[in-house]
């Protein structure tokens, strides 16, 4: 399970090593592009709290597995707080996304109903902000269509991230995924979104959406903003074994898994040999991972943790880190139990979020359409 | 103007002149795919008189400019005769594909007026055939990113016609040139059409559709079938000039032009300095792209004709070719005139069209994701 936006995958833009002067001259380029997007990106953060009402926020998530930990601490946290901010936000259920780089949609159903579920328990308001499955919007996907024309085939095989997605699905680049940040682009543009929170690996993405949307103000008509990534400085909350947290590392703490489930599954966690407990990213990560679990759920600090665990071992370490994670997740058991009663209301709550953004998608596809002249009438 | 299926470009498939064993194998094989689809579409024009309720034809042009006298004997008539012989038959104008070579939807509007006039004229019955627009139907479009997830990059690639259509046009590769053969999957699948006439050159992109009704099939639930190419035998109207009749090349005969325009286009074209008239193709392309004009037009033979004409030379040839091609569009203007009096009538079939279109496009976008558990309901 990727977030659909703020990382896919592990960062494929930036990577170094650069040693012929062209890919030295390109590195400076993709780093000045990074630049000047990080000083855009700061100038909206502290924007923000100013003047909410001037930003529409996309978000969302691809429905491949459950929402975990990683999700709550690295996007969840910062969209609710967006949110209650005053800042227009939608929440996209990225179902397509899901095929980009596997030829199943297996579970897709329980994804996104248990998706919904999670959204809803960690504070999203569906009166505030929809929540919504982008395959239920034809009217935005047609984006694509007219999207596709604005970008050339050599502008698509450039995008960085792509490719690094591509090798580590270790699945044939397929057609979709090759277009899938034109189809963000449809995304982003059909409600007018203008900022987007990224991961500086989905940089390449925004700015292809930014040249999609100048492209058609300046061939056809002004139709849509000019989108900004956002970027966060929320701490990457690594899995248990100190890798990227991924449900499919066997490492994630799901937002849906019990106090038991939970507590099983950081017993099993691997550690190291040495007893004393220090917080060493580099050399211990897995004790590290578990440190920085406790430190996220506590508020407090690894070291200081680390320190009052000292000759306690892996033992009382996990021990301290289950109890860490289950207060701090128990009131949002206790939420997700009690909306999971009511399962009409989640279905419902998709069901409005759909008819609130399709109604959106089919007043900008007219506005496309007749800015692109395909209006046959009288 | 070219026509959407029939042919958008001179033949790309099945260049020759392989020197290496790979090209020969590669040409030995296009040459086996085009030998089985060719003995297809035999035993289908041998079914069709005989079982016309089985198929379902989608057929089409895109609105870049008029129609023209090389669409009526090349297509349109083959149209009116499969939609009176009682084939199922959907007539799309595929709006969407003016911008796969260009950076403007100039003259849409207009184009697509005349071209549904023409259609009236050339005896396409909207009671039975629907006419649609595909920017018209959303739940049609959609259907791209099921499909481009069916398909790889390197199929998408691998295409001869869009690599050729690339460089006719003169403009980069856009994204949607690149994929514009699963966009055509989307127009004939999305009404379940199962046979397309097509021209050689268009074979590559039916086999994609197959390629992609059979993946979509196997890998969810069938919902599709897999349409057949039916190659027409339909003699090509050269243009004026001898080369291929096209509106850019100012060689065409638009069948709205009227008797006095056609009279000065076919007035002004060249032939060359010898005055005994013969029909030689390659020797003489002008005068013997006046002959096939007369000869279509008055059901004689070139031969014939060019005996009738013999010393008369190029003036008598071209007076002749006037009245032929005047006397045979006459009943034609006068229909197109009649239904030009009734413009509102006009948009009324085409509006009807994408009614009924689109709600095939909705029923079969449920099946679609009802097959690929894309549905999210209590």
């Amino acid at each position: 399970m990727t977030s659909q936006f703020d990382s896919r995958n592990a960062s494929a833009q930036g990577t170094t090593g650069a040693t012929t002067t062209a890919s030295a001259a390109i590195s400076a380029a993709v780093s000045d592009t990074f630049n000047a997007s990080k000083r855009r990106s700061d100038a909206i953060r502290a924007d923000l709290p100013v003047h909410p009402e001037k930003y529409t926020m996309l978000t969302g998530d691809r429905p491949t597995g459950r929402l975990h930990l990683g999700h709550y601490f690295g996007s969840i946290l910062n969209r609710v707080a967006m949110q209650n901010q005053g800042v227009k936000t939608y929440v996209l259920i990225a179902d397509y996304q899901v095929i980009t780089d596997r030829d199943t949609t297996e579970h897709i159903q329980d994804n996104v109903y248990n998706m919904v579920l999670d959204y809803l328990a960690s504070g999203i308001d569906p009166r505030k902000t929809p929540i919504f499955t982008h395959s239920s919007i034809p009217e935005a996907n047609q984006l694509m269509l007219p999207f596709l024309s604005l970008v050339s085939e050599a502008e698509l095989q450039r995008n960085p991230t792509v490719k690094a997605e591509m090798e580590a699905s270790g699945h044939a680049l397929t057609g979709l995924l090759l277009t899938y940040p034109v189809h963000q682009a449809c995304d982003i543009l059909f409600c007018k979104g203008n900022i987007v929170p990224v991961g500086k690996d989905q940089l390449p993405h925004i700015e292809l959406t930014r040249t999609i949307a100048r492209r058609f103000n300046e061939r056809y008509a002004r139709v849509f903003p000019e989108p900004e990534g956002v970027l966060s400085d929320a701490i990457e909350i690594p899995g248990l074994d100190g890798r990227k947290m991924s449900k499919s590392y066997g490492n994630a703490i799901s937002l849906g898994a019990s106090a038991e489930e939970t507590a099983k599954l950081i017993k099993k966690t691997k550690t190291d040999s040495e007893r004393f407990i220090t917080f060493d990213k580099d050399n211990r990560p897995g004790v590290s991972a578990l440190l920085t679990t406790a430190a996220l759920c506590s508020g407090r600090s690894e070291v200081d943790i680390a320190q009052e665990i000292g000759n306690g071992g892996s033992g009382a370490l996990k021990a301290y880190v289950t109890q860490c994670v289950n207060s701090f997740l128990e009131p949002y058991r206790q939420r997700r139990a009690q909306i999971a009663q009511q399962r009409d209301y989640v279905f419902d709550v998709l069901h409005d979020g759909n008819a609130t953004m399709r109604a959106l998608a089919q007043e900008t596809l007219e506005e496309v359409c007749e800015a692109m002249h395909m209006v046959y009438k009288r």
